[in-house]
């Protein structure tokens, strides 16, 4: 093969909606860079082709489409502002992403050089002027020197495969340790035995809360339960149970009743139901409360977004479908 | 203040090894990025400032150091490939980021456009044409037309903070649901009810083995941490066992011991130690054998990244601290 090949007629047409699919196997950050036009209008938009480029001098770019509408800003103006985003900003991703709206309303931004409105809570910001512009097919490339720039210590924003997501630390690889470690150590690492160390640790908080009011842990799953939906049927309640690997013999939910955590309403003919009492509503209400206290508490060795992430991966874990919707 | 501003007098100095830091805070992919040297060598670098930039026609940036030894090559041919790494490429990742490492031995490559080296086992791969060549202060800028491509399913390496990270779907915002659904939902949400439902699902496989050997889930547990360290005092097993919430008394020992599943060694004025018989040993690798595939089995509804991400959350949650050791 010669390294100056002819126009290539082998080669198959570029489908640009699978293009987009196999860029998107790329991870990036969100980023919303801000610029003041010359008319003084605040301009901003979310960008995830944003890059490093030199560490000296220090320069970062990224693309814009020839046919976005604050091209003619960006082409105008000396300075934008790049805002990394953190993890909880999806919903600034979200206003910034698109046409139109209003975008700065009720942000009251700070000001930066050239007047840039600079945005809080972001994970990193940098004040840049525009040193170069190269072309880029349908896109422009701006490579900004960066003038000053701010690091926070929030957890960043990741877009991935055209979804939002969380960026979460790889564990060390098992080769870092000794030889077979990670073959002997299995007891420890088995998911079962670390399920039951995270499970230990956040109901012993509660457990003491059960004693103090004499509930058994079944019979508070029975108050949760009925928080979350009121007036079930004794099998219901049991069924519910049983997902956790727990059953609530109808003795249970009898002696809740005796305690006026509950009534049980038995009509002839129909299965019997539950429904929470003023007593048992309250109790569950303090008890949800110190569950959060708790599950913050146990939560505290976690970032957020690891606590979300956590979360999502014991639902796809115990089989519940999560709703797909990319945001693009 | 004009938008023209003289040079910043009060700008302060950039300090690099920061601003390196703050820039980390922009999640990336990883790629490696390979060529055919005009002297028929191949060439291949990691690189992380890779970006997407024109759909029509097909472009994608990446930046590389004028000071890399292999500026040369890149400057002197016309095609290159641009491999996204899946997320177990980590190693091939450290071996492209070496300089004079000969970095193909035994890869055995494939051959793209222009006899570029092409790898296996990445997300998506990318065969480029040098469209332009770009100034970007201490990095040249190289904006490659898109011959043709691969796109694999494969979970992607994701780079951040100086780390290598999964990226782990963000789950959807709870205001998708009905107003309230949130607060009601709480005992669906509740890491506790998580954590015990993802424990069931895993052990009800377990236990049907437990039974069908005579052993409670105690006498497992026993077995498999003599297993990873043979030879402990009943005391030891017991506090091993209580960081799970559970307690081993010296009867389910002694109940094993009986049984052959250990010998308990009770020298006088000596702490009273087991220690595996063959059997037990025996006994413990099949079931170790057993909860391997359990989990395999349990872990069916996640990727290799997540189920990897999954576990190290666990840890950190029941506060295991995880060695740091940032590749840079």
């Amino acid at each position: 093969m010669s390294s100056l090949d002819p126009p290539m007629m082998n080669a198959p047409a570029i489908d640009s909606r699978q293009l987009r699919h196999a860029l998107g196997a790329f991870a990036t950050g969100v980023t919303i860079v801000t610029t003041r036009d010359t008319a003084g209008h605040d301009i901003g938009l979310t960008v995830n082709s944003f890059s490093s480029v030199s560490l000296d001098p220090p320069m970062v770019l990224w693309s814009l489409s020839r046919h976005a509408h604050s091209l003619a800003a960006f082409l105008s103006v000396e300075h934008f502002a790049v805002h990394i985003l953190a993890a909880d900003q999806e919903p600034l991703s979200n206003l910034f992403a698109q046409t139109g709206a209003d975008k700065f309303a009720g942000l009251s931004p700070g000001r930066g050089h050239g007047g840039v409105p600079l945005l809080d809570g972001c994970s990193a910001r940098f004040e840049c002027r525009t040193a170069f512009r190269h072309a880029g097919g349908d896109h422009e490339i701006f490579v900004g020197e960066v003038i000053t720039f701010e690091h926070f210590d929030r957890a960043p924003l990741v877009f991935q495969r055209g979804r939002y997501a969380f960026a979460v630390p790889k564990p060390e690889a098992a080769s870092n340790g000794a030889a077979g470690e990670a073959e002997s150590n299995f007891s420890r690492e088995f998911l079962g035995y670390l399920l039951g160390r995270a499970q230990h640790q956040l109901m012993r908080h509660l457990m003491r809360e059960f004693d103090l009011r004499g509930l058994t842990e079944e019979q508070y799953f029975v108050l949760s339960v009925l928080g979350a939906e009121d007036n079930r049927t004794l099998r219901e309640l049991d069924a519910a149970a049983a997902l956790a690997g727990r059953s609530v013999p109808p003795e249970q939910v009898r002696a809740l009743a005796q305690r006026g955590f509950v009534m049980i309403d038995a009509s002839p003919g129909l299965e019997a139901r539950a429904r929470l009492t003023e007593l048992g509503l309250r109790t569950d209400i303090e008890l949800v409360a110190i569950a959060k206290a708790a599950e913050a508490d146990v939560q505290n060795n976690l970032d957020y977004a690891e606590a979300q992430t956590l979360k999502a991966l014991l639902k796809r874990l115990v089989g519940e479908r999560e709703p797909h919707g990319p945001p693009n």
